[in-house]
């Protein structure tokens, strides 16, 4: 990515653009589907997940179980949409028994999308995205199905085309280990008729003005990141010289590790079951007398280590420990130490090395050889 | 620019942020103004300008000048304003007769806006921000007056406090010659009191939700880019060094000398009067019998020069040399004598060297030497 | 470091040159010292010691304890040099009665120089340089004192001016954690004295032309490395950020943290005694059944882990563990954690996490917190 | 280069440089050629060649005919060999009728090696290599044909096997644009025999040692720079795709059209014939009324333009343009067109625009279309 701009007219730009949109598509495991680079945070694209597919008024089911989502949410009802919000505590998935009965209520198909993060990161919690396939197939339900993958994609499993998803989106700073920058999303044929007709109010978002460049093969309708095109093409070859399913197999190790260190410390998980263990994030319940903040803190100011706050119904209950993009089983295990010893800090009588130690036993036997070293 | 993502909600960027913010200011010339970094470009920072200050169905005043204050009218139609578009021939300013006739009219202040492009990038013509605000003044119209100062902030003579400009926004890829992805937009008093009412939909590009988190002291409702937080420090400290007002001399100088190579070569420009004159870029209208979208072509193939495309209207009939942003004065010359062989490759019989001789002639005697060197 | 040539003969290189050899004389610990930052590595710095000071055929009086210090004696040697060579066993320390009594022998002061390293990053063995002037001064000997730096100087504790040492050097490689490419020699009054007589030949190390240079000004007899220049002055800033003296003292609580996880690993340190402890390189003993590198080969195949190889006398028998320059607490556990698993994984009975646990249960009692972040 | 430091004893780094070792022998155009990537400058490149190939009292023949090699005379002086120095007026080139003489009078086979600069850089005077082979071959002298190619090797035509070089040598920061710090030493199969036997003392540019280290396949006998490695990687992939023998027609090239501009400015080439012109650096002298190093002061204080200094017995007299390495036409018209502005400005009455204007009427014929760009 250190390179000076260029001009995105140019005939390189989209030569390159061409490329990157082809190989895009990999890691939503999609052929049928249409991507999208919009420069823009995760934020923006969800609403340009929103804004494409749907009108100011329409129903729509989404659920809440952690923050994320909680934001999410609160951007659907703000664009105007008519949201059933089905809440789950936080620390459990989203609550898909009660999808099934308000599409089994939805005879006359009032219900025009499902949103659902994949990887809810406030309390490490993955939902089961092919059940809430089998779900709309189940009731024959035409609702699009909408999934927030931002930290989910290139990471943890995610088939867009086998599981019917409509719009899956992600952000150029989570798997992919890039600055902030570029939203990535991508729709299916169903999502694209949709926004032919969606009614809510859009440019910068608008799918529309990116297809009619597509179409002209100049690609962009605003000037990109040179630099965060650049970064992109280098950060998949990164990944698909690793192998995408050899990249999502080490999120999954590096997860395991991280539970099994939890464990070891006498800690509590926040996701209540094993089904929704995220291999992407792992969220800590601290015990009553600590301040998880504090914990955080602590990290920052002593270890030069980065956890995650607990966030909004779970602040000062959990940390959280990413395991997420480019990182390594040492490195893994490095955090591990460190939340150890931070641990010990704040008073809680962790055996040092405890964690550790259960994280290496595991690791040990797991870690492939790096192939490109054999 | 070229460093790890770090934590964003560690305390260290908010300390950054704050002193961004606060830096920022100086290149609107405000006090008063509350700037906003958002993770956009240039397209996004226009939605952000006007959505948070107007409601659908908003009567505004636009002036079409060229590509770019077209595109900007596409976006506040398609976003649901009501827009009498003022349109002037692709080459002149905007005309602020009719803007003055609309607001002698409007005696009910039904229109709710005045945008304007400072610099139109299609056409070189720079408009005359200060006789809008005179305008404004002389009928004593409430009407919030946005600005559009992507290709101008920065490089040309710009004052938000000054001339009362409400909305005013740039982009990092501009005169900041930072990567594209920071849409920067600093908002009056005023203007943050429409955004408290005014009702088009958003939630990406909402005010509110900075200025949420600005209260609190963390400051970003959603993940900013670190890298270009830093780059824009970097490039606030480049420019406060060579001095606000040398770098807004120096683009006058840049662009004098290319409109002196411009009259030497015998070609016109494409602006029609002088009070229009863009320091940042000239859009230089070619011979009949010459494509100048063939001059972008060859200067690219055989130079290895960057020349800006006729747009539109314009197509075809003009080329455009920018002069904007970390560029010095011999910098120009080897694209000015670039521009001369590609003239000649093209079938215009230029003076090889006369454009140069004409622009150094000026330069010789306008160039200071370089403080730091003295 | 990430920047273009810049003309090595302008005034700006120079000026940043005078501010370099100020700072540079820092991490020597010395105010009468004359640093050289000359293009080259370790073994340049070495040569550049010897043939500015010594003539060939001068006897002097030099140390083998490990691989580095051999190869130091085999470049005396083949310099011409009466090599009066000082052998140890691989893991101890110089054996200073040996020097004491050649010193004593010596009263018609034949012996020209005493060479030492410092830290002997074979063995992971510190000597002390203390006791040789002690030594030099109880005999009221004139010998030069040279000192090789490489692995020590910013991270162990140094004193030129108060140990008398004549000619100090380092490498940019090692604790100022840049790349290779700088080797930085100091000399004292009386070395630089030396140098005016020395007959060894030399042009491209020898002093004279820099002093040449420095007299003028310009500082510079050949063409620097701009990048590297730029490079030390980051780097310098980094360590005096921290604190010349924290950084050594953060060396000293990884080298004692490294050297409780190989006591509880039940390994063996080959540095044979608690004096000669180094804290910047720990070589650690295998059980004569495994092949310690293999243990290297693992480490970097499977998971991605840097360790060094065991080297000539040693090769087989040792692997060593680098904790110098840039590197945190954290990064030095992961690294413990991997070379668990690497002990495992060729047959060594470690228990996993027991390394972890002594280093954590030290280093929580022992790491500040960071200034920068209370 | 903008990468982490890694451990050159890994096996990547042996495959790296064997890589290198192969690709570098193409830019001498050589075939039974060793080359040698040493961490030093062109002045310790020198050193390498002339120790290696030549014992302490070798007669051999050497020519002054400017500063560069005036310095390589004194460095062969200091260290230790007989020279017969042959002097040229400085602008001439190396005066081969007296080689020829010296050769001829040397029946006895006492001239060890002829010692010649291709481009001298004081005086932008390139010999003819071609012409001292063809002297050498008709007195069937053995003497051994060491050449300085510092400033011609990757852009001027250099053949070493045709021309029977012994040793040719570069550097980092010349044609290939890299960061100083590798000096690029070739040797011939005589001139590795003649290093088995030389009796000057050598040990950092000792051959012997790399040539160990190669044949046990870890190539390094001292740490190298990693970063210059993958720099060199880089810069030998951009030379080889645009393609030797075209980036050595852009050298002429550029330095064809500034010899027209020095011409149309009404100034001296200090090169005194065509033949010797040489296609990487310019020097030009300023008429007697002006002081030559006024203008690089100010050529760099009030235009940001790096010119050379006039050195030594011309200085005040030249200054130079250098055009060599990573640089285009439309970069080298800006710099001509600064020139202009300096001649000016110190009062010497050029016509603006006229050197350019020289310049563009040769270039705009002879430029290429870029290949990748068709």
């Amino acid at each position: 990515m250190n390179r000076n701009n260029e001009d995105y007219r140019s005939p390189a730009v989209p030569a390159l653009t061409k490329i990157l949109l082809e190989d895009v598509k990999k890691i939503f495991k999609t052929t049928s589907g249409t991507p999208f680079l919009i420069p823009t945070t995760g934020t923006g694209a969800w609403e340009s997940a929103l804004t494409n597919t749907l009108s100011p008024g329409d129903r729509i089911v989404s659920f809440v179980i952690g923050q994320f989502s909680l934001l999410w949410v609160d951007q659907q009802q703000r664009l105007g949409f008519n949201v059933d919000v089905v809440e789950s505590e936080w620390g459990a998935g989203a609550n898909l028994e009660v999808l099934a009965s308000k599409l089994a209520a939805d005879t006359a198909h009032t219900i025009k999308a499902v949103c659902i993060v994949h990887n809810e990161t406030a309390t490490g919690v993955t939902n089961n995205l092919a059940s809430v396939r089998k779900i709309l197939d189940h009731y024959q339900h035409p609702a699009l199905f909408l999934v927030d993958g931002v930290s989910s994609i290139c990471a943890l499993d995610f088939r867009m085309d086998e599981w019917g998803v409509d719009v899956a989106l992600t952000g150029s700073q989570k798997a992919l280990s890039l600055p902030t920058g570029m939203g990535i999303v991508c729709a299916s044929p169903k999502a694209i008729e949709a926004s032919q007709t969606a009614k809510s109010l859009r440019v910068f978002f608008d799918w529309k003005d990116y297809l009619k460049f597509y179409k002209m093969g100049t690609y962009w309708p605003y000037t990109p990141s040179i630099q965060l095109l650049y970064g992109l093409k280098a950060a998949l070859d990164l990944i698909f010289e690793e192998g995408l399913d050899n990249v999502i197999a080490r999120h999954n190790r590096l997860g395991t590790a991280t539970r099994l260190a939890v464990e070891a410390w006498g800690l509590k998980n926040c996701t209540q079951k094993e089904e929704w263990f995220s291999d992407t994030v792992t969220a800590v319940v601290v015990p009553p007398y600590i301040d998880s903040a504090e914990i955080v803190r602590r990290g920052w100011k002593r270890y030069n280590l980065s956890l995650g706050l607990g966030l909004n119904k779970v602040a000062g209950k959990v940390f959280r420990i990413g395991h997420l993009g480019h990182v390594n089983d040492l490195q893994l295990l490095g955090c591990l130490a460190g939340v150890e010893m931070v641990l010990k800090d704040v008073g809680y009588p962790v055996k040092l090395g405890s964690g550790v130690a259960a994280a290496c036993a595991y690791l040990q036997n797991n870690i492939p050889m790096i192939p490109s070293r054999i």
